[in-house]
């Protein structure tokens, strides 16, 4: 077994949960992984630092004291019930190269660090890609520490408690990033249907969520005639197909109505209200904007034809975060020269890759999930796609640090 | 202040509750609706006979010994947040209609009996129209006694119970029914949009009452491209509007989707599992064929289209009941007598006269129902309204008695 292989299998091992994997941060399931790659990274003879919010960086030095470090990583912790690869994958990736640098005696200019950030999934705490945000000044230490878990604990008490907290490590200093590299599973099922093995991040997505109202007007499942009815369910059911219809036309806008509930949910009652979650994603913001603009015209149409009354409020937006295209053009270069032919794909999820994006280069590189599933116990990425993941990061490294 | 609308007022002190009436079959509260029934019936001379199950009837003799007594009621039970009129008015205007016989010095062939059913909304125990079916043994007693709450009660021990059970009152003897009528409000809109004050009833709907689960394939909200997913609630939302669209056509036929759940249903995950409720009535049982043809159409189209597994179970089924024509017509009489022109109607919602026209000829009669609404706190009847429809009834029992 490959040692990325048996390393993955031995973090899996570490909050075993409901057929899933639970490491929310801060939690001693999540301690254990950050402990378990500090172990690795020390066996292997690396500097290693910690940041206040309990970063880990595995220094192997460059041969320019004056360069700053090429940062290649990802995160340890985990959705709820989630998968061995989602993150893990990334920081043991980064750590499987730097020792394959070693292994080759390949001399860097710059120092590269494998980074383990935390906090990316924001599953117990949150804000996602928490870690990578605090490091890229993108949010600030004392509004990260205020951050309460829904027991109510603060994330500076987790953060200070001896079971999930803060390693026992020294401080980092450095601040300057270089470029930032990150490998990690597709997610999805572009690559393995177009049966490729190599995915270079194009742009990371935009995404937009929103909750939305419908409200119309209950009675009688019996007594009202159809003409009479403003039926919130029926209407909203015009909007969701409408939403899907212009994400579907944009091609590669994606639109995902998760969660719905039905009031007052009687079986012979009809909905006086509905409410939902709209989830609006797409790497070209135009695109964004043309699945927002389909659900006012469907709402106003319903309003109109319907009597219902229809309210939408923004919950959050991020804008797209494309990649560097000096960058992505080296992973194509890397992929070609392993005989591998790259598919150029945008990433549906969000990443610390988006944070890192924002203070330096930053690219992604994907390998293929096995039926597209993630976030769930069942994630899976073939043996081989994980080796040829961590040569192509091992190679890329060595192709930014020219 | 007319005696119908004072006894209205007086009985819809009897279980306030949440801006609405809560009396589920054998609760103290509804029992005290009976006990009032009882003492109203009692004061103006009636004979006062209760059944096994709890229904009440006060009998006005007739001149003919012999002669079959024709029965005249509703319910004084109510859904848990029910309205003031559903059900309590027909009892009422029974009554009134008696006393109004009495005052004219009417003489009637065949008795006349008010009765007051039980356990008509199956609000408390889980079958509607509970004391006419007993009576009319299209249940059994046995069966109707090992019916349980929800907290585990059987109907046997809450009609033994002292707050909400039986009265102390004589076994009635008389199985006989020369027919049945029933006056109620209307639930619904079609009258006060007509601008008429009576309505003659058609038919009693029929109703089939369905379980449906769609089945799709969860995922990640942001990784899925459109052309991969399996979505349950889109599906569904086709089937929603395939239905509704097949109703809206036959005319004369309602269907409501008014439970709905969405799993995982979490915001970024693709909905892989949809169950609701369908609520399929008609008066004419093809046209509820037709919805359901319409179900079974686009479920196989989804099925196909999208990847999705579609499943439909039915609950039950009742067929449409129509009313006795003969009586039909005599109400049509007498609404021309009084200068009304009554509408024949529908009635979308089930009605004890379901049961009673198993055994006997049936009829009822509807008044309006201001916006149509019903089973809520705001259900009203104006007061001129529930005065004209007590003189109908009693011009409606002196027609049928010829």
């Amino acid at each position: 077994m490959s040692k990325v292989v048996e390393r993955l299998a031995e973090l899996a091992e570490l909050g075993k949960y409901e057929g899933g994997i639970n490491r929310g941060l801060a939690t001693p399931q999540e301690r254990k992984a950050r402990e378990l790659f500090a172990r690795w990274a020390t066996e292997s003879g690396y500097q290693l630092t910690q940041d206040p919010i309990g970063n880990l960086f595995a220094r192997r030095n460059g041969s320019d004291p004056a360069a700053a470090p090429i940062l290649v990583g990802s995160h340890l912790d985990t959705v709820p019930t989630g998968g061995a690869y989602d993150g893990a994958y990334g920081v043991v990736a980064a750590l499987c190269a730097l020792e394959e640098l070693d292994r080759e005696g390949t001399q860097t200019r710059h120092p590269i660090e494998a980074v383990a950030w935390v906090g990316e999934e924001g599953s117990r705490f949150p804000i996602g890609c928490l870690g990578s945000a605090v490091f890229a000044r993108l949010t600030s230490l004392d509004e990260a520490y205020a951050l309460h878990d829904e027991a109510g604990v603060s994330l500076a008490d987790a953060l200070a408690s001896a079971d999930g907290g803060l390693l026992d490590l020294p401080q980092r200093g450095e601040q300057r990033v270089a470029a930032y590299l990150e490998l990690h599973v597709e997610q999805g099922p572009v690559l393995e249907a177009a049966g490729v093995h190599l995915g270079v991040v194009s742009a990371i997505t935009g995404q937009i969520r929103y909750r939305a109202v419908v409200e119309g007007t209950s009675g009688h499942a019996g007594t009202v005639p159809m003409d009479r009815r403003s039926d919130a369910l029926s209407a909203t059911a015009e909007i969701i197909l409408a939403m899907e219809a212009a994400a579907r036309k944009e091609g590669g806008a994606v639109v995902t109505v998760g969660r719905l509930v039905v009031e007052p949910g009687g079986t012979n009652v009809i909905p006086a209200r509905v409410s939902f979650s709209i989830d609006n994603r797409s790497p070209d913001s135009d695109k964004m904007e043309a699945v927002e603009v389909a659900f006012h015209k469907t709402a106003d149409d319903v309003s109109k034809r319907r009597g219902v009354r229809v309210m939408l409020e923004r919950l959050d937006v991020h804008q797209p975060t494309p990649m560097d295209s000096k960058l992505r053009e080296g992973l194509h270069r890397v992929a070609k020269i392993m005989g591998q032919n790259a598919l150029d794909v945008a990433s549906g999820a969000g990443h610390d890759a988006m944070c890192m994006a924002k203070m330096a280069p930053a690219a992604m590189l994907f390998v293929p999930s096995i039926g597209g599933h993630s976030h769930v116990g069942q994630e899976r990425t073939a043996d081989a796609d994980l080796e040829l993941g961590v040569t192509a990061l091992t190679r890329a490294i060595v192709e930014v640090d020219k």
